[in-house]
C-alpha cells in the first residue's frame, strides 16, 4: 500500500515524503519535502490531495515547520508566518487548517511534541478506516452472502485520498485480504479522472482484478447485474444521511435502488456534520469550464461554449442503504430519522 | 441547419457533399466527394457517420457510381463491385446497405432514376423528423406547460447524424422555433464525446442556450430541478417500448422517473423493431478499451489496465414517458403491453 504522505525520521534532514499525484499514473515520483516552501508548492499544485490526507499534510507541515525555524534560526514572527502560509494554502480545504492548527497549539512544547500529535492524526485516520473497512465488509459478507462479490465504485478514496488504506476503496481492499472480492467496476470519474489515475493504480498496486468504465455505464452495469454492490466515500453526511459526494454517485444510488442491491457509504466519523440537518442545505461547489471542455490542454467544444460543472451531488437517504464509519454501520433507508445527533 | 449529406447538381461534375465530421468542431471543412473511392474513405473515417446519414450515404453512393460509371466508361462488372463496396465499407452500419441496396434496384433505369430514389431516402428521413418534432414539441408543452422548457440530452441527434433536423434534437430545434425552450444540458458523452463536440457545436449553429456536462453530472441536474424533461434519441426500441441507446442515457431515465419528470425517446419508427418482444434480447456491442484508456491518442491508465466498454445501453419501459416516433405519441410507462406490432 503505498502511503501519500509520511514523516522520515533522519537525524540531520527530517522530513515529508510525498507521492507526486499530479504524475500519476505515468510516474511514481516521490517528493522529498525539506523546507515549508517547498510544501505550500506541493499542496497547492495538487501533489497531495484528498481532505484526510490534507488533515496531516497540515499537521506535518506545523512540525516541519518548527524542524525549518531551528535549523534556520527564525524569529517566532517567522515561524508564525509559516504556519499561517501552510493553513492558508489552499482556502477551501478545511482539513488543512484544521491538522496545521491542531499540531500549532503544541508549538510552545517543541519540536518533538508537535511531530507526535501530527503522527496521532495520521494514526487516528488510518485506525478510523481500518476499522470501518472491517464493519463494510462484515456488512456486505451478512447482507449480500458469505462469496467472492463484484463491485462499482467512484472516484478515488484509496490511500492516495487518506493517509494510509482508503475509506470505500478501504472497504474493497477488506473484502479483497479476506478472499471476498471477484472485481471491481471503477467509474473513471469526469472530469478529472480520479477514477483512471489514481484508483485504477491503487488496484493494480494492490493486485485487485478490475475494470474501469465510462461514469455513463454506471447505471447499466448495475441493472444488468453485473454487480453485487457499489461503494463510495463522502464529502460531508448530514444529519439525515443524506450524502454529498463526487459528481456522478447519485446515478449509482439511483440504480441500485432499481435493482434492490445495497448502495454503501463509506467515510470516518468526522465527515458527518451532524449541525446540517439535511442534504438540501448543502452547496454545490461549482468548478471552471475548461475541466469539461478540454483535456490535456487541448479545447474539445468550440470557442464560446460553456459547461456546468458541479464538483459534488447529493445522494437522497432513504436510497442509501448503509453508512459505515469507524463507530459502527447505519441503514438510512430503513431507518427513522435523525440518524445522527440530535 | 447543417447537411451531413446533399447531392449537389452541377452538369459536368454532380457529387456528394459531406461535412467532415471528424473535423468537428475545430473546423468546418466541407468534403467534395466526386468519386466512390473518396465516399468509401469518407464512410471507413466516420466522416459521416448516424444511421440514418449512412443511410443516405449508401443511396447517394449508388448514384454517384452510376455517374461515375459514365464518366470512365465502365464495365458492368466495374460498377457492381463499386456498389457492393459501398454497400459493404462498414459492414455493422445496417442503414448504409439498406440505403445502396434500395437506390441500386434501380440500376437499370439510369442515373436519373438512381437520383431520384436516393433523394427520396433522404426526403423520407428528414420528413420523419420534422413531424415526429412536432408531435414531440405539442406533447412536451401539454404535459409539462406551455412555457419556455428547459431540457437534458445525451448524444448526437441533430442534423449531422441524420439527413436533416435531427430526432430528439429535433424535437428541441422545434421548440425553440417555437420560442418554447430556455435552456439545454448536454451531456459531453464519453467515451467519445459527440456531445461536446457535436450536439454542443449544432446547438451553438442553431442558436440555441446550452451548457454542457459531464455525463455524471445529468442525474443532479434533473434531481435538483434545473430541468424540466429529458430526451434521447434510440439505437433500437422493441415490441414493449425497452430502448437500446448510447451507453448513459438510462442514467437520464432513472433519475427523472425519481423526479417525476418526462423521460422522452425520439426515432424515426424505423427504429422500431417488431419482432423483439423486450430489451433482455438485445445484445450489448462492446468496443475497445482505448476509447476509455486514453484521451487523444495519449494513455491515461497504468499500462495493463483494461477497460468495460458497453457503446450502449437499455432503458425499460416503465421508467419511459413517451416514446415520439412520425407515427405518433406512445406512453410504455403508462401503457398495457405490447406497445409495438402484435
Amino acid at each position: 500500500m503505498v502511503r501519500a504522505i509520511e514523516w522520515i525520521d533522519a537525524a540531520a534532514d527530517s522530513h515529508i515524503r510525498l507521492i507526486d499525484q499530479t504524475r500519476l499514473p505515468a510516474e511514481e515520483v516521490f517528493l522529498e519535502v525539506t523546507n515549508v516552501d517547498l510544501l505550500i508548492d506541493a499542496i497547492q499544485r495538487l501533489a497531495v490531495r484528498g481532505a484526510p490526507a490534507l488533515g496531516a499534510a497540515g499537521g506535518y507541515g506545523v512540525a516541519l515547520a518548527l524542524h525549518e525555524a531551528a535549523r534556520e534560526n527564525w524569529s517566532e514572527e517567522q515561524l508564525s508566518a509559516a504556519i499561517t502560509a501552510i493553513a492558508d494554502a489552499r482556502p477551501t480545504a478545511v482539513n488543512l487548517a484544521w491538522g496545521a492548527n491542531r499540531v500549532a497549539e503544541f508549538r510552545a512544547e517543541g519540536f518533538d511534541r508537535c511531530l507526535t500529535e501530527a503522527r496521532a492524526i495520521a494514526a487516528e485516520d488510518e485506525a478510523a478506516n481500518r476499522e470501518l473497512s472491517r464493519l463494510g465488509a462484515d456488512w456486505l459478507l451478512a447482507r449480500v452472502g458469505d462469496r467472492p462479490l463484484r463491485a462499482v465504485t467512484h472516484c478515488n478514496t484509496g490511500a492516495l485520498a487518506t493517509t494510509a488504506w482508503g475509506t470505500a476503496y478501504g472497504i474493497l481492499h477488506e473484502l479483497h485480504e479476506r478472499g471476498k472480492l471477484e472485481l471491481v467496476y471503477v467509474d473513471e470519474t469526469r472530469p478529472l479522472l480520479q477514477g483512471t489515475r489514481l484508483t485504477s493504480w491503487e488496484l493494480q498496486q494492490d493486485g485487485i482484478p478490475h475494470l474501469v468504465e465510462v461514469d455513463g455505464a454506471a447505471s447499466s452495469t448495475i441493472l444488468r447485474g453485473l454487480v453485487d454492490f457499489a461503494v463510495i466515500g463522502a464529502d460531508r453526511i448530514t444529519a439525515n444521511g443524506d450524502t454529498a459526494n463526487k459528481v456522478g454517485s447519485v446515478a449509482l444510488a439511483l440504480a441500485c435502488a432499481r435493482k434492490g442491491i445495497p448502495f454503501v457509504v463509506a467515510a470516518p466519523y468526522s465527515t458527518v456534520d451532524e449541525a446540517t440537518a439535511t442534504g438540501d442545505e448543502i452547496e454545490i461547489e461549482e468548478r471552471g469550464d475548461e475541466e469539461v471542455l478540454a483535456f490535456g490542454g487541448a479545447q474539445v467544444a468550440t470557442p464560446g461554449v460553456r459547461a456546468f460543472n458541479p464538483a459534488f451531488d447529493v445522494t437522497p437517504h432513504d436510497i442509501i442503504s448503509a453508512i459505515v464509519t469507524e463507530r459502527g454501520v447505519v441503514e438510512p433507508a430503513a431507518t427513522a430519522q435523525p440518524l445522527f445527533g440530535g
